[in-house]
């Protein structure tokens, strides 16, 4: 019992060879140091090794545009600027198709589309004159056919309008709250502020043809076939400083792929607004328009100090200070001056031993020998 | 301060015991073998260690859906295609209610509902006739009460409408910009293909039909109720190759529980158009439809070469190589062929000691001897 | 040849210097017992580590609001229930501005603003009678202009209005599905049930008056300049469990900064319908409302047992009990009683050796000896 508990009580430190060589041991230390200053300057100091870090922001997004001529002045995260292409009437009736596909010399070639979905209707079946020289397949729709090339007026005085956005945050692991501007601002001051990347970052006033030029594009050739462009609201939050959280601002062009392809040049999209006449009969607008979207993305994070990631990453920095031996083991047996004694001492081999039996002063003594 | 200096220039490196035997010598090297192939295979060629990742995407997205009937083609990421129910116009009015739980036979059963809220309208306290057997609490507001039981007409043309997506993404941290087609496709191009998962990947044309069955669902059952389906784009880069950035689509049924349970079936909503009429009277007609809704989710990531992931990596797999002595120690003093020799030769046990002074060639010699 | 092969298979494994001491024995054995507790207790149960963790979930979340009043009952994951402030109509037409900054005497004021837009049209360069005493530069525009000064009526039935939240989640790497109420309940159920996070947090009918109060809000002054509520779902997700993935409902106010600053209290906007009279007049209604905004913000995780991960956490484990003999030896080689004899026997100074050849039995023995 007592020996089982000895065995279980036995502790193994490793043997180690003590080399007394200035060279090996400047190399040592320098290894070693080149280490520390790694876990010190880049482990806990450049990525905050010693915060615990809440990367599960929480945000909310209002925005307003202002400037005459808005539409729809919708308060969502993501803003629709559009300027009115082309504005037609149409009037659900019965009327030659539009699309080239559907000419026609008589009802027979049109009585195998009846009842298919076209663009703007549904086909009769019967062909009617679309012109003195061609006749279509009647579609029962839409009337008349949506005209695609009428040229554009861009929206000049776009440029001019302003997006208020109003952003707060909150990190739910510190319960820690923040906005993207000041409490303490007042109307007037917001009345006449304007957002300036090097001047004035806590303004949340922001003229439209500041932000595109932020985002490195033209406005002319943005506001001629419409396009995305992202706000990007960053937060990186050092808690532990006492007044280290405040937004960065980026502006980025988020539909590049718009500036390199003659398909899908932009940003356009169609809406019809309904109604209905005293006759009875309905009526739609159909609006085919250009717009410069805003997205507004925010993300973020934020450390504070916390004892349990300060203490894994100081093992994790005693640790490693130990891997330098494997470079000065290398340099001490292959090219130090008396590399070979060194390995000789470093090594043992297991060879057939033997012992002799010594019989000294009324002891017996192991003497053991080691074969050449 | 010599001896300082040479105490802390000191280098300790552990002793070894090297063991000639070919059985722990195979061991040992299949064991390292292993290792390193996790690293090379594993950690190296399919985890791709050697390269930095950026997981923060940046994408916008832009929607078209084309075809006729189309109510409300608004270019969102997520949409909506519904087809109505059923429309009824309400006029805003004095009325009997419809709930069953308001039904009365005098005015005292409704007093105590007097202006609190109802689903339709807010009780005046009096009581009316519903239909020659039955007398309800009067509400005012729209009138009549909706009826929910007419027959839906399933909106099969919705099969053969197409989506046009336009997806642009941004790696921030390579600067790199990709879309989901070329921008040398032409026009017409456009105008004819169709996206196909096995032959044409390269089309942003999709038939709202093919969605529906890559998602594996059954489009009339769909029709019917209405759904919610996923269109995901994923984005797996890899910059050091030349062309491995391209979007790999997956569609799924996102409202899998609707399948499962009776109470909410599918996807539907209810809308107003709110009218006045000339002679002052307020009317709306009330919408209520059924959608099926798609959400066009964008994730990924890219990865490129860079120095200190491959450092960081090749030092832990360096580190990791020695593992294998844990394993190699326990057959090495337990199950080889002369364990017993080779544990008397790896630990040495502190006993007291004694040592012997011998004076030969006249020096002193210190011979030490250890007890049995 | 067969050299090389015996070199390349040689092992070498450290020599370890064996103490049997209880003090140490102890300190050893803890030491291990607390790392070991901390890997079964911490890393293994609490983290579970022998889990993979699938963080990507798909989520689609379906809303419907109930209650009477509701203007605009838009399915979307982001609800908004709002009052109406002021309805004000317009006409398109000239007529005085209304901007104090647009006061003048005579037309030559305003020249200087002809054709730059301003808040309600574009300045004609005239300067007309505003009132009896003032005059302002025409406009022409949306006239009259908005007044902002109208108190509003809070929306207090509001608080009584119920919302309907279905979520569907998938987790994609274990094709698991699941949603916020069971499948088996009935439609009688939904139409009384109600939340609670305490009693019945299965009933999907959340009232608004609750979630405010959940969320720590008080109703009449949210309802009084609007604001922004969050519905968190979060689903944390045991599959070696059987019945371990259910939502847990928490509710915030995600603008945080409404409530600290006056310039933007709350949550406000403004929209408007655009007419056309018989006449041909262009008409609009300008409506501004206050809003209470509800996003519903769904995250979650899943974990099941991997043989991958266990494995690799085991390794660690494994590798990490030994990290206990930086203390121990610190200790036995400082502090214990013995431990200059200990430090001698660890240590191993490489110093000038010579050897005595030794005739005995026909066979020649090496002696090394130590200096002193």
């Amino acid at each position: 019992m007592c020996t089982c508990i000895t065995d279980f009580l036995t502790y193994e430190t490793t043997k180690s060879v003590v080399v007394k060589s200035w060279t090996i041991g400047i190399i040592n230390r320098v290894v070693q140091l080149l280490i520390i200053t790694y876990f010190v300057g880049w482990v806990f100091l450049n990525e905050k090794a010693y915060q615990v870090r809440d990367t599960a922001i929480e945000s909310s997004v209002m925005t307003k545009v202002k400037g005459f001529g808005i539409y729809n002045n919708r308060v969502m995260d993501v803003l629709l600027i559009y300027v009115v292409l082309v504005k037609i009437v149409h009037k659900l009736n019965n009327c030659p198709g539009w699309n080239l596909e559907f000419t026609c010399t008589q009802d027979s070639n049109c009585s195998k589309y009846v009842n298919k979905p076209g663009d703007y209707g549904i086909l009769t079946g019967r062909c009617v004159s679309f012109n003195t020289t061609m006749k279509m397949c009647e579609i029962k729709g839409w009337c008349p056919a949506e005209i695609d090339t009428i040229k554009t007026t861009p929206m000049m005085e776009v440029e001019n309008f302003t997006i208020f956005i109003k952003n707060s945050i909150r990190f739910p692991m510190f319960n820690y709250t923040k906005g993207n501007f000041l409490p303490t601002i007042s109307s007037d001051y917001i009345k006449k502020c304007n957002f300036d990347m090097v001047n004035n970052t806590y303004c949340p006033i922001f003229k439209v043809g500041d932000v595109v030029r932020y985002a490195q594009q033209n406005f002319t050739k943005l506001a001629d076939k419409g396009g995305i462009i992202g706000i990007k609201i960053g937060w990186l939050c050092d808690l532990d400083k006492s007044d280290d959280c405040n937004p960065s601002y980026s502006f980025t062009r988020l539909d590049a792929m718009s500036q390199k392809n003659a398909v899908s040049p932009g940003y356009n999209f169609r809406f019809a607004k309904y109604y209905k006449m005293e006759n009875g009969t309905d009526y739609r607008t159909l609006v085919k328009a250009y717009a410069i979207r805003f997205d507004v993305l925010v993300n973020g994070n934020a450390g504070k100090f916390n004892m349990i990631p300060t203490l894994i990453n100081m093992v994790a920095a005693f640790t490693s200070v130990g891997v330098g031996t494997v470079l000065c083991d290398i340099i001490l047996l292959n090219f130090l001056k008396g590399a070979e004694q060194y390995k000789a001492k470093k090594f043992e081999e297991v060879k057939r031993t033997t012992f002799l039996l010594v019989l000294y002063n009324n002891t017996v003594y192991k003497m053991y020998i080691i074969y050449i």
